[in-house]
Formats: structure tokens, C-alpha cells, sequence
């Protein structure tokens, strides 16, 4: 069985994000997102949040599952037997970060290899950080997440 | 069964070619190279030069086979009734052609879709012209391309 | 009056072209299309031809209109009084080469600028050579190109 | 009238920035100069002194005029009914980020267009950041900025 | 006498830095390396700690010293009497960034040059960050930076 | 002694090239001006004629040579023992294409290094290609090549 593991911070989820999970799930047997509990940064989400909204997000979606985790990716792929990273690619900068990752982890870790999907041209320009900056000064945000998504984002701002 | 599809001109194979069909064969349960046969250009290996040396250099990794293919990619992948292609990534000015050529074929083959691996930091720096002009001046490849294909090529430069 | 020029080979206009043209008669009082005649390439489509499909397509946009012309942008720009030049931008290599020839430009003209618009999203993957390629094997080029052109691009590939 | 907005951090203003100006200025009926007051930064001078700086070195430009503005850039084109953006591009990495700011823009606010002019040669290398990094230092940045903000970039750092 | 400086924050040194350093030896008679003292940012190691793993792994290549400097590398280059800055090139990314520091440098200080060299593609991948973030996690980072290294980032993270 | 190479087409030298060739001569006791003699392309002045005005443009500078080479570079700096290659840089995608290079010439000639310098800010956007355009049509390229080399090119396209 072919199992793949797509991680991220996921805070919030996108329309961006979605559509490589659909598409993952294409693509191999078993797909488990993992979420980052990183605990150097302040999320707008708690990482209990993110793997809610994630996990109603792709209910529809039988052969993938949500797992929240810490420390290196490596290592959490070894936990759960997967030899397969996806990343998805939407620009140049992305690409050489996304490199540098990709040929650390092959060093330290040889089984495990990465991956990419480059992010359907709808939402190449998308990313978590911007979907917030719009919803912090009132913009409507539907059209960048998916629709579970929108009324959480608006109630951490209205706070 | 997932299975995918690994093209290409292959003229000749170099060991960075080898390592990302080796590295898809883990990952997917068939993989399909797929020999362009570019009618346009003069190739110093025939098609069917290119399709053996593959076959022979494929020949201990029994979930490959080496097919040759004219036209558009997305027609050879419907053909073989395949829906993901992989294509190896090197650099940044070919990151920018890949995606286009992924991102248009999107659009007109909605089903098909295409992965990036990146090419091992080992062969990073090789392409099959730079060999074919190190060749041409009489330098060794014996470190760039298959055992069984060194020969082949200086028997090409020796007429 | 604000004047804009706004250069290409055209061969054909593409969606992606189009965008571009509505979006810069927006913004300038006057546009117009520059037709190279490149006389070192064999275009699919004769200047001619080129400037006929153009006319129809920005028919309904009162401030466009289309001239071929041969020989250096600049001499163009000059003979029409006019000091800017749009171009689209769609990816990295685009945006290094268009940088050159902008910053060359300005050395020899320098009271004619460059500005760049950003190609819309939906057509940033989309060029002439990708949509001839995609006809000349038969695939139907309708999302990529306005409607008047499609039977055209199909004439030319069935004779 | 065509008019466009040209926004920026101006901590301080260089002339890199002038540049700008000065050839927008060229292109439309009246720029509008945004100086953006981010609350999340502590900048070098405040947003009053900057409007002051950038105020005294366009006074010789009839049609360009300095404002401030806090929250997003498409709601203060909006509030002065500004359907266009000038942003200057130095870099590859500028490239990727207006971009995508762009693409955004334009999902979110799609009357308003971007416009990019690339930084004229002389000053492509030149950011607020390195100025006010040499200037802490005590190297002389006369070449870099405008004639009457040396004195307060001194003063700022004598203190 | 040619000289030549190559500076960096080496927190800690990598086999990528040590390549760069033996590569300079070989091209210029006398090559210092420039320990940056940045008061602005927390290192693991201190500036005397970084001088002192750095003067052990050097010691057997004659013609390479070991200073810390604090401030401007321009600076620091002239109180050597060194016209000459070496700097190693990993990625488009890194190069942007040394273009614009290399570009400026050479206004405030015509006299002195930079010369890149571009990291061995063995550890092309590598960075001090990476070491560290690896090192954080328990990963062994043997085969990242020289021997004597090793055990002093083991006894950091063990505390 | 420190050599260098600089190789190159120089069809025709421009001012460009004359910087890394001044500044490669201050940072090196000796430099090579390695005129590529290309059999496959069709160069506007013969091998010999753009030796001779090499020759002449660096006539002021004692530590410069002009030679001209056939085949490959690394086959060129063994006959003259020189174990350095000095490139200049402009653009990302130069610094792609170079570093492909660079690191296939080190696999075959480990000896053999590359320095790149950058290409002054003045002549960043210049090259070969463009002088040859612009004069094509006329425009007066003085501001682009050394003295000595304007009549020369004029007398080519008055032909």
C-alpha cells in the first residue's frame, strides 16, 4: 500500500492547501496530513483547531487522515512507516527552500523521499499568511478557504 | 494499482535519470518510461538505441517497463491509462518551464496529473548534452551514465 | 493624452494577450498593438494576418488599435510619439530577459519607459508556442484563444 | 485624469524611490504617494517625518502629492478612487513577492490593476535597509538618498 | 602578496564553509577568515567559541588566519589592507542577496571586490541553521561539520 | 603565481567585459583572455579579429594575455597550467547555466576552480548580442563597446 505524509501548519487550511490534498489522495493509497505543533511561533489557531477544521474539511475524503505532531518530519514519518513527503511548489522561492529541505532530509533520512505537486494555478498566489492579513482588516475571505473555515476565521478577529 | 509515467528523450540515460526512475519505482507500483521520439530534432541515439539501452539498464527493477511514444505526452498517458507523470527537477530555469508545461497540460487534460522529484545532489549538475559534449572531446563518462552505455556513446564519437 | 505601446509577435493572440490589452486600455488613453515583423523567423501566421485576427479581437475597444511594424521597438515608439512600452510578465526568466532589454532600452531612448503589467492568473501559463503545439497535434485550443481564432489556427494545421 | 498610487515604507526615502516617482510622475495625470503606517514595525522615522521628507523632495513635481495610510493598500486606492498600483521591482525575489501581493489584489479588489517599473540601474542595488545599516555605521550616504534627508539620517543616529 | 577575506557568522562552521576556505587557499596566497560579531542576533556559540573551532579546523592549511570583526565588512577589509572578499553561492536566492550587498559594497568602497565561489554540490544543501535545527533533535551532524565540532553542538544541546 | 582564466566569445568585446577583465587583473598576478574559437557558430568578427582587438583594448594592462582556444575550457587551462576560471555573472539565469557548468567541470578537472565576479552595475543589462542588434539598425553602440571597437562594428552592417 502506498502511504504518502502532506504536512504544513495549516493555520488556516486554504482552498490552496485542499487542492493538493485532493489530489494527493488521487495519487497515492493512504494520505495523512500532518499538522505542525510548533511551538516557536504564536498560530492564530491552537494546533487542537487546526486538526478539527482539517479533519471536517476532508471528511468526504475516505483515504485520508489528520495527525497532529512535533519535532522533525523525519521523524515522523518513521513513526508511522511512510516513506513518501508532499510538497506542494508555487513559486521560485518556495522551490529552492522547498530543495534545501528536501535534500537535508535525504541525507539524514535515505528511505524517505519528497514529492511535489505545484499548486493549481487558481490558487497559486495564496497562502496562509495573506488570508489572515485580509481578515484581520475586514475582507471577506471566502473565496481563499473552505467554507467551514470562514466563520472560525471571523470569530478570532471579532475577539 | 497506482502507476505513473516517466518521459523523456533519454538521449543518452545518465545516472541522474536512473536515480529518479529507481526512486519512482519505490514509490509507485508501475512506472512506464516513456522515450519521446522528437521528429524534429536529430538525436544522436535512434529511438530504438534509446529504448534499448533503458530497457537494459531498467532491466533488475521489475515494476519498470520502457515504451516509446510521438505526440503529446497527455495522449501517451491516456493511451496507457495513467494519470500521474513524474518529472525530475534540477534548477530554477527549469522549474519555471516544468510548471507551465504541467499547468497547461492541466487545463487540457484535467486528469492527468504530474509530480516533481528532485534530481539526487549527486547528478545535479548533469544533463545529457553537457555528456554528450564532454564525450565529444574525448573525456571519460564512466562517472555520468550507465555502466552499458559508456561504450555505446564512444563508439558513436569514434566514427 | 496618455499613450501606451504595447509589442509582440501575436502569432496568434492568445487570451493571456488579451488580458493584457483590456486591462492597459483601462489605464492609458490611447493603446496601441505593435506587430513585429520579425523577418528572421517564419511565423505561422503572416504579419498580415496577424494584424486582421488582432483588429477583430479589440474591436469593441474604442482606444486600440493595430500597426505591424519591422526594425527596433524603440524607432517604433519614437515615430509615434509615444514614451511607454507595456509587458506582460508571467514568470522569473521572463522577468530577467524583459529587465535586460528594458534597462538596455532605456540607455539608447532614455525618455521612453517600460512599465509591466502581471499576466493574469488564469492565463499564466498560456504562450503562442504552447497553444501551436497543442493545435498542431490536434487538441482543441478554445480556452486559450479568442473565438475568431480558433477556426483560423485550425486552417492552418488541416491543410 | 489617469492616476496611480505608489506605496511604500520610505524609512527613509532613497533615490531609488525618486526614481520612481519622478518616471510615474512622467506616465500619469497625478501620483499619489502612500506612506504606510505599520503599527507592527518601529521604524527609523516616524510617519509624520517621513510624509515631511518625501514632501520636501517632490515639491519640484506638480502633479505627485504624499499622504499616509494605515490597513490595506486596495482600501486606500479605494478611498482616493485610484484604480491603479505603481510598485518597483529590483530583483528575482521582489519579483516572486509582488506578485503574488498582486495576484491577491486583484482576487480581492479586481478594478485595481498593478503596475511595475524596474528600478533604474543606478540604484537596483539600493533598499532603506542598507542605507540606515551604513549610515549606523557612520559611512556617508549622500550618494544614496536625496540631498535633504542626509542630515536627518545623521541626526537620527548621532543621538 | 594577494589577499583575500572570507567572512561569515560560521555558528557553527560546516564541511560546506571548510570546502570554500581550502578552495580560497588554493587560489590566494593569504586568505583571513572574518568571524562576524553581530551584537543583534543571539548565536549558539560565541564569537570566541567560533574563532577558536574555526582556528582548530584550519590549522593545517598555512595560509589561513582566523580574526572576529564587529561593524562593516568594508570596514574590516581596510584595516587588513584586503581588496579581495570571497563569498560562497548556494542558491538564486543567496545570490540576489550577495548581488545587492556585492553591488553596494563596491559604492561605498570602490576599492574592494568580491569573488564567489560556488559551494561543492556535496553540500550544497547545507546550512549552519539546518545543522542546528537537525543537531536540536538529536540527529547525528557528523556528516555536516568537521570532527571537532561535533561534540561541542552535542554538549550545547545537552544541557 | 596566481593565474586566471577569462574565457568568453567577445563577438565583440564590450565595456562589460573589459571591467571583470580589469578587476580580474588586480585581483591576479597573471590573466588569460581565452577567445573561444566555436566551429559550430557563426561569429560576426573571425577569431582573429576579435583577438586583435582584445589585444588592443588591454594594451594598457601588463598582466593581461590574449589567446584563442578550440575545444574544451578544461583541456585550455591545463596546456597552460592555470588552475582558475573567472566568469562574470549578471542574471539568475546566467548564474544557473555557470553553475551547471562549474560543477560538471569540477567532476571531470577536480583541480580546476571557478571564481565569478559580478558584473559591474553600469554594463549589468549589456551583452554581445544586444551591441550587435543595436548596430544592426543603426543605433550608435559608443556607450556599449571600448573606443576601438566602434568603427569596426559599423564597418561590418555598412557592408
Amino acid at each position: 500500500m502506498s502511504s504518502a505524509i502532506y504536512p504544513g501548519s495549516f493555520d488556516p487550511v486554504t482552498l490552496g492547501h485542499l487542492d493538493i490534498i485532493r489530489r494527493s489522495a488521487e495519487m497515492f493509497d493512504e494520505v495523512i496530513i500532518g499538522v505542525l505543533n510548533n511551538t516557536s511561533k504564536t498560530p492564530l489557531f491552537s494546533v487542537e483547531e487546526r486538526v478539527n477544521m482539517l479533519s471536517e474539511v476532508v471528511s468526504d475524503i475516505p483515504n485520508v487522515r489528520v495527525e497532529s505532531f512535533g519535532g522533525l518530519l523525519i521523524d515522523f514519518a518513521r513513526q508511522n512507516g511512510v516513506k513518501t513527503i508532499i510538497r506542494g511548489l508555487r513559486a521560485v522561492t518556495d522551490f529552492e527552500y522547498e530543495l534545501q529541505i528536501a535534500q537535508s532530509n535525504r541525507k539524514v533520512a535515505p528511505e524517505i523521499d519528497t514529492v511535489f505537486l505545484t499548486t493549481s494555478i487558481d490558487y497559486a498566489y495564496l497562502s496562509s499568511s495573506i488570508v489572515k492579513e485580509y481578515a484581520s482588516f475586514g475582507v471577506d475571505v471566502e473565496q481563499f478557504v473552505p467554507a467551514g473555515v470562514v466563520d472560525r476565521i471571523k470569530e478570532k478577529y471579532s475577539r
